[in-house]
């Protein structure tokens, strides 16, 4: 089974990851890491699939906030649902991460984890992308799962850290990036342990845990992997700590930001966007030595689907 | 290189053991489990090595209060630290839980997690057991690390599941038990990501974020790992939720006990200690299917100490 980085175009980028893949593989390097501290983590909205025009978790949320609006009647004339239910994206964003918040308890809560489970992959395998048609799990990027297994194939172990819900990602993400689920961190609700009819099950309750975003990313990378990552790849300011993490072991530390510059092919975005700020990360890639990564200029191919499309 | 039990004497134990690893390994057999969902959790504290007198991360805490009570000259006349000064065990454990944890957090907060780790080192590598006068990292057992082997070799992820602290657990559980931090899963206070003189760092917060015994263990597993384990192993009621949790899944589920009956080589207890308490978990493990492992009868020798001395 051979590994490459066949959708990447030679670049900048491309050569950067080469070089840092060889530098700490390379047992007579000064940088070589040995291949259980071989860490690498990766954000998961905007830098392994697509996050507009919404979190693809956040159209969960608001296809659960109507499938459950029978039992709830007042959510048509209570704020946040009212904008959730008509997707008025405006008044929603006006709410801003409480308004979100409030809806994910809403809808994330009040069942078991296995419900939870069958609830998420039954949506994954029928909603559609408001604007492309496809299924959302067609929506990750061919080269980041490329860069995945390249990084496995040279004895790392790969980690998704994402501001999204941890059971959320965990349905899909070993069928879809490789990353099983005891690799992945995100943020999570609280549950609590019962034995229901003999039966003993994890309840979901309508209460955060933990928010993994921001300061909160090495907070988690440190709980759940307990070691510094040496490679850390992300798409916005809610990266920023965990690149500082990252580069403030004593190793390598390599960090890449994704830029969504491609209005064609994906989405093109940034400053103006709710989704994926990335006004400070972008402003301090250079003197930090983070490599930018390009959509429309490092990338020949951006979405798997088109890929085994052309394959077919 | 070749993996054995060779700790284990022949008799019921053991060959459950390798009926169960035969039985999940084998592609033919009802009970296959594919590589990726083969995990196995483990208690630390009386199941991976000793407990008695007291949790040896109790006695840490116990060194810890004395090596910071300068700073605290009021500990010498306010509970529990008096009584840990003094090693007034009676009055200790009339304390309960509740004055453990409140040591807990007055020892192993207020510092980085970098500060702690050191710590930690410190005291492993100096410390001795009041009894054996050995180092504590001498008194693993041999045949549970024969047994982690034996699984490892036949692709069984291994997790530590503690209510010991998680970040105390993985100064040594790569070293000593083969286990990378990635998988230790225990018990943890809050840390908090700040930037200190442009250098980022983790503040060990005195407050606890997850006590992980008895009905948190399951929820950790989840948190932690994602995925049911298929085994587990523990010696106290603190393990029963997480063997009623591993029991529930839709496969095999495969629970051992480990009894420690053995005054002359480690300890006997049980009913009549604070530590280790087994009560429910030995009554209904018949009923259960849970193997009990009674360390005088099954283990051909206890500490890998032993081993290593026999072998020079």
């Amino acid at each position: 089974m051979s590994y490459h980085l066949n959708s990447w175009r030679d670049g900048a980028a491309k050569q950067a990851i080469l070089d840092f893949v060889n530098r700490v593989s390379d047992k007579s390097s000064p940088d070589f890491v040995p291949p259980s501290e071989r860490i690498a983590v990766f954000d998961n909205d905007g830098t392994l699939w697509s996050e507009q025009p919404f979190y693809f978790q956040g159209l969960f949320v608001l296809d659960r906030v109507r499938a459950l609006c029978d039992k709830h009647p007042e959510w048509k004339t209570t704020q946040p649902f009212q904008a959730a239910l008509e997707r008025d994206w405006k008044t929603l964003a006006g709410f801003g991460e409480k308004g979100l918040l409030e809806l994910v308890m809403a809808t994330h809560g009040g069942m078991t984890t296995d419900e939870f489970t069958a609830v998420v992959n039954d949506w994954l395998a029928t909603a559609r992308h408001p604007q492309t048609r496809k299924p959302f799990t067609e929506m990750i990027y061919q080269p980041m799962l490329e860069l995945l297994d390249y990084l496995r194939a040279n004895d790392f172990k790969t980690f998704i850290v994402s501001g999204g819900g941890i059971e959320f990602i965990r349905t899909f993400s070993e069928r879809v990036y490789g990353v099983p689920p005891e690799q992945v961190v995100g943020s999570s609700i609280i549950t609590q342990y019962e034995v229901r009819d003999g039966k003993p099950t994890l309840a979901r309750l309508s209460q955060l845990n933990f928010l993994d975003d921001r300061e909160g990313k090495p907070v988690a990378i440190n709980q759940h992997i307990g070691r510094r990552p040496i490679a850390a790849f992300g798409n916005s300011d809610g990266d920023f700590q965990m690149f500082e993490w990252v580069n403030g072991g004593s190793g390598a530390g390599f960090c890449m930001l994704l830029h969504h510059d491609d209005a064609e092919r994906e989405f093109a975005y940034g400053k103006e966007s709710a989704a994926g700020r990335l006004d400070r990360a972008l402003a301090e890639a250079p003197d930090r030595g983070w490599t930018v990564i390009s959509i429309k200029n490092d990338w020949r191919r951006v979405y798997v689907a088109d890929t085994m499309q052309k394959n077919s």
